[in-house]
């Protein structure tokens, strides 16, 4: 069942003949690999809410060494691990400066509004995925003593951006936020959730990227493959903070080796393969960029994900997605018309080539049967 | 002390000579007037936490019924209001849609995320104060079975806008953001802190205004010169779930029949006369627009705010404000390197030719001693 | 409308002919008197949200010296002078150790884990209204590096208690508190809603009862007859973490001088006449005593406030509650089957021997026509 | 490493001959069995976050099943079980009524005030877990239009409850709570961490103890030997707000058919041998009970719980568990100066002989050098 073939054969409920098709949809359907799964059936165990389990210590302190930092602590997802960072650096009432089209802004369901009454800046995101310096700026001068203002008390950025075309921050961009926040006094979070892409993409290590971050968040159920978690490290005191609310918002786990053992050969063993999917990305951008009624949006991919928008008046954006599906190539539409496209290790070079042909084949002969759209269907205002 | 003059003479703290300058900081400075002091003094009053004090029912009544409301609910502020207004709207986790330049986004200290758990989703203003309605749209078209998405539950409107220039919103506008609100299944809430002053500039009733909206905020403590306290206005259920959330929040007051009676006064002799402000605002306008290095941004007002920059090169903005408020006339900075000048019942034509003069003189002259900006002042990047 | 005179004359709504009523209820029904009415419309004015309110910065001067402490804040209730204290005192997740029948945990609706996500720990009260020493020792005692326990931040009493008999804490009980709290590095929070009683009642000043607290808020509106407002008096930083919270929930008002205009009266003209109201308790409660079927629980005042049940076949509590009011004495149930009679400025000694002559007849002859009790009623399970 | 012998074998961190030692501070030591680690790594995979891990859906449905409800969540952890549990079924500002004495409130950091601004109700629990009826019933009865009252939403009950001596509650109790619930319009959770042991004890079946409940969270990660996880089910609409809530908090997890496989047999194959661990913990405390120095409390356990506390003079509390440590049997203090002692799957009855000649050992000759206690520690006022 969890033969890391380049094609995923999980079935999903629901998709009865899904083996055999092309998985675009995330990264994080990759399943564990082999390694990973004798890894967790021989990994030393104990209680980790005692602090006991020592796979789990051992992954701790691997994921704070490539990234730099003083302590880790395992968390059974990123919406976690960015939840307890954002707890640890604001207090109540305090402003967490995030990006408009961040993940932690858009998908994660508004947790530190909820779990910390911590107030969301959202600031706009340009297309390479950073927020002008002058707006972080502006945002951060504000007058602390005037009770009528939530004092902003962290910035959050992600790279690489997901909804940003998937492109890395550049080392110098994340220097000068750095200088920023420290010469205003608040906080720097990193979701990194696919830091190794953006390390392997800019050719530099984890830790250059980790570097000007207080706390950076990786998963290791993306790209590496890891069945479940993410690591968020930082230093001691916010690390310890947010181990603390990690208890309380019931991420506390128990013999959570078994998934440590799986994220230490996330770590150590799939980082370095991660350029293979940048050039499968590479390959399936190129492809699509030659169909007619295809645009490439935001552009050629840095990453491991491929965005695109299609242009042709017998598809909606749904309906064009659907057919992919029925003809075996998922991809999901990620806001505003455009459709994402993430290579991973369980798409190999012969599954993009295929995944081309197919959409190759939509575009040229058009819809068939089932595949119009419904009557109702419109492009206008997909959801966010 | 408190002879209704047309100008101020309350003595600020720490400005013993403060007494003969024209105060245009905020028409939040508007003393009670001699009426608004003897109705207090004489009104019935009771227990209005046992719901026992007539004058504050009379009040509730009169402000529900100049809106257009079933009910009403008198709050210690514009804050609580706004406050109780959205957690009325948003259970726990929901989106509050506001302005990125309104009151209730950046001077109400994030209460909703503190009170409950609301997740703030500041759009865009435009320079008129409106949302763009495709933004409205799109926030508002969520799958709502998606638990990565906090849910809207509410669209707040300001009218007229304080940091856009006190523009009032045109009925057409609320009346589509209104459809819009109804077709998602979202409130429309108003914050029509300055709603008398909105009312008076298009020439309609306050209920046109309130017509759109399900719940609406009234200040009674701005134009309308009483000392203390807003109305909230909506339907029986929303006003009956505000006036809950006041209670917990310490809004429920004793015998405030004497803040209501001045409330009274306010409602019924006080907004004929809003006209006479904005007269004021558009002579102070225009003697500005003829001085060099005034720059009036956005524009001519219509309602009781003018907002302009200065271009000097002996001032900064800061240095610019000390130096007005030395020669008599306090303005402030409203962000950005703006100035906002607010008329009222306190201020009179005569006080108007004599800000202009000070202005005047102030540019043509340059800056005197100790008006000269400090040297660390730079121009660049206000508070917002 | 307004006679100081000793019977209540304010009428609610749909009570028309309450005047002449003997309303015990509670000290809240105190209306403000002539020279209140008189101080709040000659007092000097300003906009309080800038400060600016010289009546306000007096009277938080004036509360804060009484009572021994550095600085003080005005609040719209004491609800929201016990709200801020808390917020305060307590960190995001902190425990706030409480009495079970205490004011702060029994009425004001959880304001401190809504809007501050802190934990109540509600201790067993004592009928004297203290706590068990031990209890919040061990209250305090946690592990606090241990994440699964929210570890305690402040300890808050109240002196006179309302739901135990309104007996004053002793001085030593307070101290003794007071030590625990240092020594466990928790902040010691007094709800002093009548502490001017308690300082009555024991013979001392209120800055000897406030010697050991770190925060404490004193209402003005219930004894001492101001319309509206509390005080919240502490250190400097305390106060103006509390003075933020003010604002963010919406108890920043404007020309606030008109209430403490009132608010001065009170805690220069009225803490001295709260001895008689004691005396009228007394008087009260010895009338009771000598009634068939009324039984003073827990004994007999020493304070403002009488507590009793009836034990009387023919009455429910509420049965009587009704009968009495039909007849002209309002009295109210607090709890388990209680009664609860407040006395107050508006109460002489003529309306407590009314009151007694009238309870007396009910008893005596029992109820007559609608003041039957309802079938459906019953006295069990009365509301906590 | 991971053979199921009765003695548990994993190295905790600092203890590197902790192998051999007879593990009694608690269940959640126990590891996963040889056929969880065989299930983990041949289960069905997908991504849980798109509902398609199949090995998830299949546990959901099973423990759902077992427990007669209609829909399942897997959840990281029982506090997290519990905590969207209490998210699900109160408001923003509702009350949870809970045992003072249950694991829900004294050990879940107060995450329910944190992430819901929901109110703690604690009343006493009784030496046998129960919470009196009457209690319950007045906290119910309020009156829900007042807003100076928090409203009940839900009660929660503990079966076995940890800190009352592992006592599993009554089935008619149950019932009783269960109708007095429904008659107040409020929920009734049950924290059934160890539910499958008051199963056992009581001789039930798991749905005949979940029949009165409307949610229910049981743990997988206690005695039934999983590593990680606990599942809350209930009917389809709670279990859907409960999930929605799960992805807020960050329990959302991705390939966690792993987590789920080692469930699927907790929940089949672990359940049964359950009556091992209780002879066992009977076992114990009969060989405690004749020691001198020993005094079980509350009694002799029913599940697999053994509470006692140690009367001599030469050891206190602490120093007695350093000691036992020391020769080789972990316990630890659950308050009060009380020793919790846990059996399960790696303590066989030699085990259990061994620590009880240890035991004896210990209070027949007394300390032994580092064994005596430090010179400040007291017996007194232990963590509660």
């Amino acid at each position: 069942m969890h033969d890391p073939a380049p094609i995923l054969t999980a079935n999903g409920p629901g998709s009865p003949e899904s083996s055999g098709h092309v998985e675009l949809r995330s990264d994080t359907f990759t399943l564990p690999t082999p390694a990973m799964l004798e890894a967790a059936s021989r990994a030393p165990l104990g209680d980790d809410v005692y602090g006991e389990d020592p796979t789990v210590t051992r992954l701790e302190a691997l994921a704070a060494d490539l990234l730099g930092k003083e302590a880790g602590c395992l968390m059974p997802s990123g919406t976690m691990a960015n939840l307890t960072a954002l707890l640890a650096h604001c207090p109540r009432g305090g402003k967490a400066i995030v990006g408009h089209e961040s993940d932690i802004y858009v998908y994660e369901a508004g947790g530190a509004s909820l779990c910390g009454g911590i107030v969301y800046d959202a600031l706009p995101n340009q297309r390479d995925g950073t927020i002008d310096l002058a707006d972080i700026e502006e945002a951060c001068t504000v007058d602390r003593s005037d009770p009528q203002i939530a004092p902003p008390a962290v910035i959050s950025l992600e790279t690489p951006q997901n909804r940003c075309g998937g492109l890395p921050l550049q080392l110098d961009y994340l220097a000068e936020v750095g200088q920023l926040a420290r010469r205003h006094g608040v906080g720097l979070h990193l979701d990194g959730a696919r830091l190794f892409n953006a390390a392997v993409a800019l050719g530099v290590t984890p830790a250059e990227i980790g570097h000007y971050a207080d706390t950076i968040q990786v998963c290791l159920s993306k790209g590496l493959s890891a069945p479940i978690g993410s690591v968020l490290v930082g230093d001691r005191k916010l690390i310890a903070h947010a181990r603390r609310m990690r208890k309380m918002l019931g991420g506390g786990m128990r013999q959570s080796g078994m998934i440590a053992a799986c994220g230490i050969i996330a770590l150590t063993e799939m980082t370095d393969r991660l350029a293979e999917d940048h050039e499968n990305a590479t390959r399936l951008a190129r492809g699509l960029s030659r169909l007619p009624g295809v645009r490439l949006d935001p552009g050629p991919p840095v990453t491991n994900m491929v965005f695109f928008r299609i242009r042709d008046d017998r598809y909606t954006t749904r309906s064009f997605i659907a057919a992919a599906a029925r003809r075996g190539v998922r991809v999901e539409e990620l806001g505003r018309g455009r459709i994402r496209a993430v290579t991973h290790a369980y798409v190999g070079r012969e599954a993009i080539d295929r995944a081309i042909a197919i959409f190759a084949d939509l575009l040229a002969s058009g819809p068939r049967g089932a595949e119009f759209p419904a009557r109702h269907e419109s492009a206008t205002m997909p959801p966010r």
